[in-house]
């Protein structure tokens, strides 16, 4: 027997995960009420063997415990398998140049899904684009699951984010303030959680809190715009802490400031991505990208802290929400705090993990 | 229930699988049988659980991403459970110091079978000494499974190359040309399966094609001829390429080189293996190593590139194989072409071992 | 049913396990019975379900391919669910900056219990209360198992030191005579063994056996003597050898020489610890602590070899211990010797390790 609104997840079954733009309002409520089921039995310490037989494959060019270890834990809860190179392909493949489509057929031939993490944007749909192109030969596309490509999408973040906002506030979010702030423009958690605020519809009020070089981009005001959803943006974080419902802060990510500055310094040397390039030549890139990093992250990190004092001038019900890691964003003594919501998000990862992993390997109803 | 032809893999039950030369024609029999059993129970979504209760090691001393997720999906999609260092093996031990021997006794005290892969050559035998020392002392040698030992041999690369050559040809293979081409004197998929395709006793056609560097060594062509199979070679595919039903190309491996000079520097200036030499030592070797390994590589890598060109001249029911991971011998479009095997020879991996662990671990009939 | 030697057990679930000092008389006696139980279900080719739908992660911060695995397989021949960061935690953690605290509440939202090694003492009490403050927030503390944390403790590989010595000797020890040599100075299994004896309260007399500078810390010593234990210090193993019942050898580990220089070298340079450090001054204090390093280590390991013409001295139902790895304290040729008892120690490692899972992950009885 299957609930009503589980009918929506059909869609998702056999189906590469790219982007959080696949979500629509149905598909997202009957997600959410599936994670909320696998919570529930997780909490009554029942075990689900919904995935059994089934082998995920764990493919990671870039270390991320967090999203690995949620997605192991997420499908082996269901009874499902998981290989995994744990870093080991990035080596791998490195030193004996193997390109991505390649690896990625490959790993098609022994899984029946592969989570896919990248630094570079646009990695999982050239490894869906590879899985498709194998299926057309060997009557099999695995389904490819993003988990993260560089500064492009990380859908299960954004869901798991919105998730844990309807858990604390309920299924319609109209009137909610949700603000925004730290390292807006290369976040990609909050580009895409953005994203799926539009999509979801509710008359939500976006604060965009960053200084200039850390901007949103403006595609994403627009987006949000375009679907009626009012946006602000302020470098000023005090004058609007008491009006908001959601704080969501992102780390002000250093590695990200050198990737960038890596990709601009190939674009602009040899006129293409620092990913075609070859190993010597990109680590000798990499020492000038560092140092004009390291210069960027100081004065960009220290711009907003959210301590104990600016918590005193948040609502009492506001909510606290970070992607994790944090480094200084906020101080560990914050999270004694009520409104601290930071590790509800992680937990919550989990679960709409497992609801999103059962939806594309097992057909419902 | 037991189908006859299963009875000859008995022969495998507890044992270590090191070499092709183990095998003979009806064990290859029965094996290809149970791969296929397997291949088909896969496709219509049916899982086994003839290895529950079975924990295999993973016990991988250099990165290989095909083999070691294919041993992790054929182990679990059986229903047994896989412990794996996932490299960390290897930086565990150099900086303790710990032997292979020792390690390998360790993991047989944790696991019922130990899959290794090592960069040196006599690794896997060394290994399975070394789980029948300890085998004499605690009554339990565990079977050593060879994933692939330096210019050694790759029995299942080997089992899963013979096995797509007889699923596209059928079980007998007489008349059949098979050419093999790239870098065949490093290369251990082929000389393995030269070796496997004169065990089997077929009367194949085989025809080398390399440059003189990188000729197929004389014990090889020998091997075959004494069991009756004629071996041509040449260094002119185009000459030859319209008569061959299976092209089987290799890889030129540059870290063969490097690995290569560095044995040599280490017999020539200490007089012993580079494994016995301190981690020092080694890394100070390197540079020099890689130094003429570039040299060559570069020579050698453009000399056969299999094209679209190419493939005009190649009968429309010839096969195109590939050990893989490829670089630039393979174009990718070639890929869309029915004649392009190589990812099924992935997928034929998996079929092999999993009928491979099935043999080794549990007892048939 | 279950026997009434278990009841005990009921102590340990959903429990840190952080230290030797947690044990009790009847608890280890209801553990070693327990890993008893375990070992003759899997020689039996039994496999058991007792963890069943439990999820534990390994979170190493330093390689341990022996107790990884050792974790590894103990899980899973119960029956539950391994997720791992297999060294990659520690990449990402450090580029990232995220704190042991943040690491292990992530973690804790995924698992039902977190193995831990770490290379600094009071890692493992840090992460215990990390969760308990997650538990706090979230109702849910997930048990911490401390793997070895640095100079600290690893209960595991006491209690596996200890059955060994009980499955030879029998449940009581009393008259035994055990001898210590090696690095009694920084070897925390030697350490953490001591205790337990002294816990376990059998009045066995011990000998240590090491030079000055790597002699048995005075605390541990006291500590016996405080509980009825005869202890005795020599430096000449000679004249001691054929008294023992149990000489118990360590490795003089140069990477404990190396921590201990850099922990030193923090203190007085910066008046904290090493890990508080940023990783660019950590690197740079690198090369001076290797310097000092070496030179003791050269000087110390050469002391103490148990070769063949010392256990001609031994009594012939004396048993060799050793936790490795080893080096070249005890040459691979005594391996033969009956004597020789460190693979028995890691067979029963996992069989400890087992018990100790099943008793923190089910309530028994």
């Amino acid at each position: 027997m299957v609930t009503p609104t589980t009918e929506p997840l059909h869609a998702l079954y056999r189906q590469h995960i790219l982007s959080v733009e696949q979500c629509t309002p149905p598909l997202l409520e009957a997600l959410f009420a599936q994670a909320q089921a696998f919570a529930r039995r997780i909490e009554a310490g029942q075990s689900t063997t919904v995935l059994d037989g089934a082998v995920v494959a764990n493919l990671f060019y870039e270390a991320s415990t967090r999203t690995d270890l949620s997605f192991q834990a997420a499908v082996q809860r269901l009874g499902g398998r998981i290989i995994t190179t744990a870093g080991g392909v990035h080596y791998s493949s490195v030193t004996k140049g193997e390109s991505l489509p390649d690896t990625v057929k490959t790993i098609a031939c022994y899984a029946d899904a592969i989570v896919i993490r990248h630094p570079l944007q646009g990695a999982a749909r050239e490894a869906a684009d590879a899985s498709d192109a194998l299926g057309l030969t060997l009557g099999r596309a695995v389904p490819i699951i993003n988990a993260g490509d560089g500064i492009g999408e990380h859908p299960t973040q954004a869901l798991l984010d919105l998730y844990t906002i309807k858990d604390r506030f309920g299924p319609r979010l109209d009137g909610l303030t949700i603000g925004f702030t730290g390292d807006l423009r290369n976040g990609r958690t909050v580009h895409s959680l953005i994203k799926l605020l539009a999509i979801d519809g509710d008359q939500v009020r976006l604060i965009c809190m960053a200084p200039e070089a850390l901007a949103m981009p403006h595609e994403y005001v627009q987006f949000a715009r375009s679907r009626g959803i009012e946006v602000a943006e302020t470098d000023d974080l005090l004058t609007v802490i008491g009006d908001l419902d959601v704080l969501y802060v992102t780390r002000v990510q250093k590695e990200r400031f050198v990737s960038q500055h890596l990709e601009d310094l190939a674009l602009r040397a040899f006129g293409t991505h620092l990913d075609y390039l070859d190993t010597e030549t990109q680590r000798a890139l990499r020492p000038v990208a560092e140092i004009h990093a390291a210069r960027e992250y100081e004065r960009a990190s220290a711009s907003y802290i959210i301590d104990e004092m600016i918590m005193r001038l948040a609502k009492p019900d506001m909510i606290l929400m970070h992607p994790l890691p944090r480094v200084t964003e906020i101080p560990a003594d914050i999270d004694q705090d009520a409104r601290a919501y930071y590790f509800r998000q992680v937990q919550n990862g989990l679960f709409i993990r497992m609801a999103l992993m059962a939806a594309v390997l097992r057909r419902q109803g």
